[in-house]
């Protein structure tokens, strides 16, 4: 890599506490460590997006192996079966407006499931992992039934007998069974986002883990942090930033007018990758493809053509937000459920280190730079001024 | 302090990742600087609890300055406003069963709120503000409907006069006001539970925080992790232990065997003071008065030996947990109500490091040691064994 780049670097670390400290181990992931790549349990995030599905995944994160094909079947199996709404959990779903951002729907779904089914106060491991596939199975379907219910006045069934997530997803959210690009692009985004080490939800997770609270509470916080547009709301972000223009034009004007103003612009650079974020390889022509397949090149055109820009003018690349948000819009995936995509994927990352985190055993509770006032007199209330 | 209580804060220390790390700067608080001490905003925390009240307390954590007479009966009005629970809310909060732990039903709560009254994306200091005020009243509220809907089928009316938040919680709680006594007790004991640094449900608020997500996404978070018994939960975990025991004697031969097996006793110890809790010294002369005044200081008699015996037996002393645990008992909560008192609290703490979380701009978002797998290659699912 050219020395071009180390500046940017170095002001993206500036921007990051505890940046490169190390806060516990872990044996699920490793990311960055020559620049540019992505392992989950030791296999390459390329490999997996290109021959895996996401259930595979799944469970190799959470179950520590690649599955047999009896055990992927079982798997599925299972996963099939918790597709479905516990029924003292619609009335919750019903209740909330039609304006919620769906990262709320999610996160007081899994709160209220938690009140429902409640973890065992012995936390063991087995049932962390059914509680974990539950929430796998359940998410898409807690999203699109209040969807549905909230926008249309209707409750859909979310029990299908589609054989992937991705599927399921797709089918409740356009009410007919999904194109096979469509199932596929979807599946690869999700194992794309499975699992990224110690991000800002991972790491929330983890220190609500350490207080041994149950492992809603650490999903739910999760949740919470995954929302912000520093981190998973980035792909809503992108694509707020991409349908501000008509055409690759407009977009490469504007986008230098902002740079010369120093905006951030968000979509581009990242905290562990020094070189490239190995996600975007595999998203930038998927998102291709699905441009080619719906006729409209236009979306896809704005967002390489500031791609172009950004490393030209700052040396800056894009992360798996930025074209993420080109595939979710042209699968017709409105933008406010590009963020709960990416939950629906992280929880299995979220899970397989909340339930490192209790083996770990430790608390995690950092110092602080005291630099506030010193010691002050306490002042009675009739005397203040 | 002698050396015999080093190797018991080592061996605490060990249990905790991130000790004496520094993952921030604060203004809000400084703890265990000589060992003993907490200050919030430069005042000493025995000080305060002395002869401040809980609103002036909450008012210096988030407005930075102890409130002038005209001040803090305006904030009073302000508080006692935001009583209400909107109807939106009220159905959700009637839909969770009533073996829901009460830490989960201010989780949903505060998500629910989140829909409802949605933070403005502008994420500005006063609107932080004013939702934080809104949670410091509406928190007994949302829990004491949800408590008496789901346990005794009645829906009360959660808009009180009382003065105050210690008042207003007992008076929902026991259906008639309280009497002073126990409002000054409950009052002390939310002073004292207030804030904390950078303890593990505050840190994981500004790890919300740092991705910019909304406020009630952080104190969410933050509600998980005071969930945990290794954090919040300790003080109805120490009730717990209290309560195995028929007298002092009966405690202290178990809890003598117990040690003998190496147990860990919760509501002793702690990661950041190495002389002493200073919240103990309020809190002991205060459950003792309860008990007097109850006539029956069984409870209290037990809580002191177990006391006696750690600090024999191991040089451990009390937190803040041990005694208030004996308190609110004495005062008719009960024990799952212990962490929900902390949080109704401590909440006020959590917005004030949110809001410098935010002005500090920064992600935090640290490393791993990678333990795993090295590189391994992807094999076809067929092939797998």
């Amino acid at each position: 890599m050219g020395e071009s780049t180390k500046p940017q670097a170095a002001a993206a670390k500036k921007a990051v506490a505890l940046s490169g400290v190390v806060a516990g181990s872990t044996a699920i992931c490793i990311v960055g460590s020559s620049g540019d790549s992505l392992r989950y349990r030791g296999y390459d995030i390329t490999a997996l997006a290109e021959h895996a599905t996401f259930e595979e995944v799944a469970y190799l994160l959470l179950y520590e192996r690649l599955p047999t094909t009896t055990q992927i079947n079982q798997y599925r199996k299972k996963l099939k079966t918790l597709r479905g709404l516990p029924m003292a959990l619609r009335p919750v779903l019903e209740n909330l407006p039609a304006s919620a951002h769906p990262m709320d729907v999610l996160h007081v779904g899994t709160s209220t499931l938690g009140t429902i089914l409640p973890e065992s106060r012995d936390q063991n491991i087995s049932g962390a992992r059914d509680i974990a596939d539950r929430l796998i199975s359940i998410f898409p379907s807690m999203l699109l039934y209040w969807y549905h219910w909230s926008h249309n006045g209707r409750r859909i069934e979310t029990e299908t007998d589609d054989e992937t997530i991705a599927a399921h997803f797709l089918h409740m959210l356009h009410g007919k069974p999904p194109a096979d690009l469509y199932v596929r692009s979807m599946d690869r985004s999700l194992i794309l986002y499975a699992e990224h080490e110690f991000n800002a939800s991972t790491f929330t997770a983890r220190t609500i883990a350490g207080t041994r609270s149950d492992i809603y509470s650490c999903i739910s916080g999760a949740i919470g942090a995954l929302r912000g547009p520093k981190h998973g709301g980035a792909n809503e972000a992108s694509y707020e930033i991409q349908a501000r223009y008509h055409d690759a034009d407009d977009a490469e004007a504007d986008i230098r007018r902002r740079l010369a103003l120093q905006e951030i612009i968000l979509g581009f650079g990242h905290p562990v990758y020094t070189v490239f974020d190995p996600r975007h390889k595999v998203l930038k022509p998927l998102a291709r493809a699905l441009c080619e397949d719906g006729d409209n090149m236009t979306l896809f055109d704005i967002a390489s053509r500031i791609d172009d820009v950004m490393w030209a003018e700052k040396r800056m690349f894009p992360n798996a937000d930025w074209f993420s948000a080109v595939l979710y819009r042209m699968m017709g995936v409105r933008p406010r459920m590009f963020t709960p995509l990416f939950a629906m994927a992280r929880v299995t990352g979220w899970a397989a280190h909340i339930i490192e985190q209790r083996i770990d055993g430790k608390i995690i509770r950092p110092s602080a730079l005291y630099t506030g006032p010193q010691d002050r007199d306490y002042v009675p209330l009739a005397q203040r001024r």
